[in-house]
């Protein structure tokens, strides 16, 4: 692609968000990135990539997780030496997105991507669900769990994600108005949601201005 | 067209969805309801309209507007001669739509159609949204008003529509999960969001055994 896009995926658990975010790179032949953001934030700031782990998607308990640790006192982290809080690693990898938001044309998943880079002309969010059926389905194909357990995860997983997205940006996880566009991946199955999907993305390209990166 | 398919709109308060859901209806030569429902309902019922318009798309307070207004008493209603509420409205105007989808392929604007057709397999539902900037000034253009009163009226009726919706269904309002497909019209303006939504239902058509009606 000649014009700079970048989309991010919002995503219920389940939903195939994330099937649907690879398959589309692959089909605009652009970047991908979902949990590669943690190692490359990690590598950017210099701490251990278990620290973004452990700190994936979930929102600051308040306390901050490093001074329960006790590692706030050995001053590795300057300039930012107070505390390693959850929202410390959320600036980091903030700074990451951005960073791959310059490089050039990409798919980036979950993170509130498409809050932190909300001043980018480039940027178009989404967001992918899908039905209760669909998603407890794709859970068990993949995971060796009961209905009811995946029912469960389903739950915690969303809620997580929700109260991350929620603390992190002024806007809904899930709620239509926070995203450019919506999909319940049901009516057209994943193959030809990121058909449509792609469809889209040109629509937008060919709309706008050209942009070169 | 052929197949029959039943499009319902749920929209933002001055996000352009009764333009695209006029535009989707003549490009795809079906019918569209909106206002009309109410007509339709007044019709079917044998009751006045002006019962419907007073109702329209709010939630029950609670209190049979009726019954305060003193017709409980007059006997007119029967079957249901007991009280005259917003639920009872709500109920006659869904026998309504139903009767609509039974019909024919046609749009159909807000009053939870989505959910009173949500076991119709013909049926796709949407979400229509806009910019803030984007839906004050659409308000601007077609009402005499202020910044602050647009504003004003947008948090107002939204307020109203949403809890009218969540009191009837067991969904939220404006909430992704709610609709089949949701989408910001700012991205690509009126026309070309009404052309996209239709792509969206030929996918869906081609991708069903044929129905007829």
């Amino acid at each position: 692609m000649n014009n700079k896009i970048i989309l991010t995926i919002g995503r219920q658990f389940g939903s195939g968000g994330r099937e649907i975010g690879k398959k589309l790179a692959k089909a605009l032949n652009i970047a991908y990135y979902d949990k590669e953001l943690m190692a490359l934030a990690a590598k950017e700031s210099g701490l251990s990539e278990e620290f973004f782990e452990k700190a994936d998607e979930r929102a600051s308990s308040g306390l901050s997780y490093a001074f329960t640790m006790g590692y706030s006192y050995m001053g590795l982290f300057t300039p930012y030496n107070d505390i390693l809080s959850n929202d410390r690693l959320f600036l980091y990898q903030s700074d990451t997105i951005r960073n791959l938001a310059e490089k050039g044309s990409c798919v980036i998943v979950g993170r509130c991507a498409d809050y932190i880079l909300r001043d980018n002309p480039n940027c178009l969010s989404f967001f992918i669900h899908n039905t209760k059926e669909n998603r407890i389905q794709r859970i068990l194909e993949s995971q060796n769990l009961t209905v009811e357990q995946a029912k469960e995860l389903i739950l915690k997983t969303d809620k997580s994600r929700a109260s991350y997205y929620n603390y992190y940006t002024n806007k809904e996880w899930g709620a239509a108005s926070s995203y450019n566009f919506s999909i319940d991946v049901s009516v057209l199955g994943v193959d030809e949601t990121v058909e449509f999907i792609k469809s889209f993305v040109e629509r937008k390209i060919n709309k706008q201005p050209p942009h070169f990166g």
